[in-house]
């Protein structure tokens, strides 16, 4: 069965896209552990980050260097950073977090709940900081 | 002032390095979140991960994935997680961990204690798996 990502590359599921190719896509993260949290995606389905071919992990964090720049000028941060963790959704995933302090990244803290307009307002911001 | 990566890079203060080449190095965690846990280092002293250059960008992390395979195939684990935080040393730097369970990659949890030793044995498999 195509996994949630597969389903959102091929527009079977909705998504705040903020960015794709040929090859990968970046939409928000809908349970997001601060605004602008984003998650980057190959479009080919592998559960795990590193059983990409080494060209499609260096192409992907490129693709994803690009989306974290648009995210830190669109949101206000010290940075953005990064992380993979994998054990949830079988379709490998870098989520990129804006940061103020360390613990902005932690997974075990609470996500935010944010209105469908304010989604929509944060993936404006940052899709035109992507194109600025 | 050199930070304490590039001491590490230029032999000034000892690491139990995994892997180098000419740009990049992957050296244990003194504190580390699991046995294994490795960060991965441009040699290039650069603060924040995203103001290195998109081909640099990719080749760290086409580096970084070789030391993980070598990770994953020395220490028992289901994957192995990225983290990249950057808030506490301002020389750019990658987490590689060992994870069984998202938790494993919480960087509020208490580090693990270790001796040299195991240090010593840790560090040999992992170099071991990276040249198989």
């Amino acid at each position: 069965m195509a996994s949630i990502f597969t389903k959102i590359v091929q527009g079977e599921i909705p998504c705040y896209k903020i960015a794709e190719d040929d090859r990968f896509i970046a939409f928000l993260d809908i349970r997001p552990l601060q605004w602008g949290h984003t998650l980057v995606v190959p479009k080919r389905e592998v559960d795990y980050l590193f059983d990409l071919s080494p060209k499609e992990v260096g192409d992907l964090f490129i693709f994803a260097q690009r989306v974290a720049q648009a995210i830190k000028k669109a949101i206000p941060c010290n940075r953005v950073g990064v992380a993979v963790l994998g054990l949830e959704v079988p379709h490998a995933h870098i989520h990129l977090v804006p940061l103020n302090k360390e613990n902005d990244i932690n997974f075990s803290t609470s996500r935010c709940t944010l209105t469908q307009w304010e989604f929509v307002h944060i993936s404006e911001l940052i899709i035109n900081a992507f194109h600025s």
